[in-house]
């Protein structure tokens, strides 16, 4: 089958050999799959990753268990084992011994055929278009903010990057009910927001308040220091951006100001894939370009142009 | 009056004026202060402090209201202005227009006579002698992390650091019900620890574990990332100490794990003076040396050789 393989040296896109099937897990045939920052991060060496690249994807069960058959699906990135301690919290996500698609010991959705532990899938409700589904993983990672902050009714948010994920969070925060002020550097991506009623700024316009709720969602390490400043005494700091990068910071005002920094990764499927349905978030606007996989590099070279939003590969 | 006096290049033993007294004032004739590491920074620079070091003390109230006179007293040291928001949410600690005695903008302890807002006054429990009571401030700062994180009973926690602070947080931790181990350097300092039962090990002997609440007291910038590997996913990691220093620091492990960081600075009083009547922490074992006020420099320096615990002062 055809594939976007990275070899740690430069992505190609090859003939691969057809995933085995396996009891637990269903060959799902891609349909849609999206590149992500981590996907570019990847590329730097980040995980040292080696295999197929790519964890956004929609698709329809290939292979598999029967009930699953034909079944229009998105997948959970984390393959747990299922047995230790964490799986036994219901922590899959920080199973110790886990693979993640497309990073980290599991090839990933850039090919025609990817294989996912029936576990990790998820059915399509029928009235979600599969450019909508595809936004599944970006749009749980926003949605696991819920799920670890009370987010105020009225209250205010602050919400730093207007990148993919930066774009996803105000809206999850917004239609939980807080006052979202958005600060980003493209006024078209802001004017994504501007559209659904979330205040925006430019960072060259912005005049930092101390809020009680900041999510970190730049894509950078330099970000941290600028988003720690901006959140109130007492106030919480949602870190989204993984990067490699090493930063040198001062640790004090976390301690001065008593601020609470909350890491947060991957997330809920369900609360994600009821908001496509309810259509109460706005994804199809992220959608910058389709790109057949056939050009997989040039899909990824898009993507990493700051000017784009999502890239969409098609197989 | 005599007062150890920091002018930002030495400190020096001098006269000063007695404090002025104002109607909402206290003026407090100091018993014992207590040398903190603060102090120390606050030498090297930190905060820019230039006046009368010092903020732990006990003392008996000299002048002021006549229900205060003659009254054993502990002061909290986050001076408020009592009108703007923070101080309405009852977050006075966290006044943006805080004076902090000793440390910004106000006189210290290290004095004769030290002048405190009667607001931040609390009576000494007659049973508690005055070389307890003058660990008042840092067994807050202690207790500040009940107030902040839910400690699991026979939960497991982690406190890096054997120096005053850590040596506090965790007999605060273990009354508390957790099953605390504490990593440290210094012998007999972990030794008073193990006298209360309290597991220990040396830093060189240590073996992390990936633990479900870790303190990081060790004081010194480089045991950040130390306590972030050793917290397990979805863990907390409180941090306690505060230092000027930058440090270079990969942030990716928080977002990963999913790691929530609680700083954590000053604390309510009622419950260490509680802590103190009940007999359930012992801070006499930190008490290294008592230097008079006229050797001032002396007992600095005594406090900042790493195998000393509590310099106290007596004016």
């Amino acid at each position: 089958m055809r594939a976007l393989h990275f070899d740690g040296t430069v992505p190609r896109v090859t003939e691969r050999p057809r995933p085995d099937p396996s009891e637990d897990s269903a060959l799902v045939r891609v349909v849609l799959a999206g590149i992500c920052n981590t996907d570019l991060e990847l590329l730097k060496g980040y995980m040292g990753f080696r295999g197929i690249l790519g964890h956004e994807f929609v698709g329809v069960v290939d292979q598999g268990p029967s009930e699953w058959h034909d079944q229009r699906v998105v997948g959970e990135i984390n393959f747990a084992c299922q047995e230790c301690p964490m799986c036994q919290e219901n922590l899959q996500r920080h199973c110790p011994d886990r693979r993640v698609m497309g990073i980290l010991n599991a090839d990933g959705a850039f090919a025609e055929i990817v294989r996912v532990p029936i576990a990790n899938l998820h059915i399509v409700p029928d009235s979600v278009p599969d450019e909508v589904a595809v936004f599944a993983e970006p749009l749980a990672a926003a949605f696991e903010i819920l799920s670890q902050v009370d987010v105020e009714r009225g209250g205010d948010c602050l919400v730093l990057g207007d990148g993919k994920l930066g774009i996803l969070v105000a809206q999850v925060l917004d239609a939980a009910g807080a006052h979202v002020l958005t600060v980003g550097t493209h006024p078209d991506k802001l004017a994504i927001l501007e559209r659904r009623g979330i205040e925006t700024v430019l960072t060259s316009d912005w005049v930092p308040e101390p809020t009680p709720l900041v999510v970190e969602a730049t894509g950078s390490a330099e970000g941290f220091e600028r988003a720690l400043a901006a959140t109130k005494s007492r106030g919480i700091l949602v870190l989204k951006s993984t990067s490699a990068e090493r930063r040198n910071i001062n640790l004090a005002p976390i301690v001065i100001n008593e601020i609470q920094i909350v890491g947060s990764r991957c997330g809920p499927f369900p609360p994600a894939l009821s908001a496509m349905e309810a259509d109460t978030i706005d994804v199809r606007s992220l959608i910058s370009q389709r790109v057949p996989l056939r050009d997989g590099n040039e899909a990824l070279r898009r993507a990493a142009d700051p000017s784009q939003l999502k890239v969409l590969i098609e197989p």
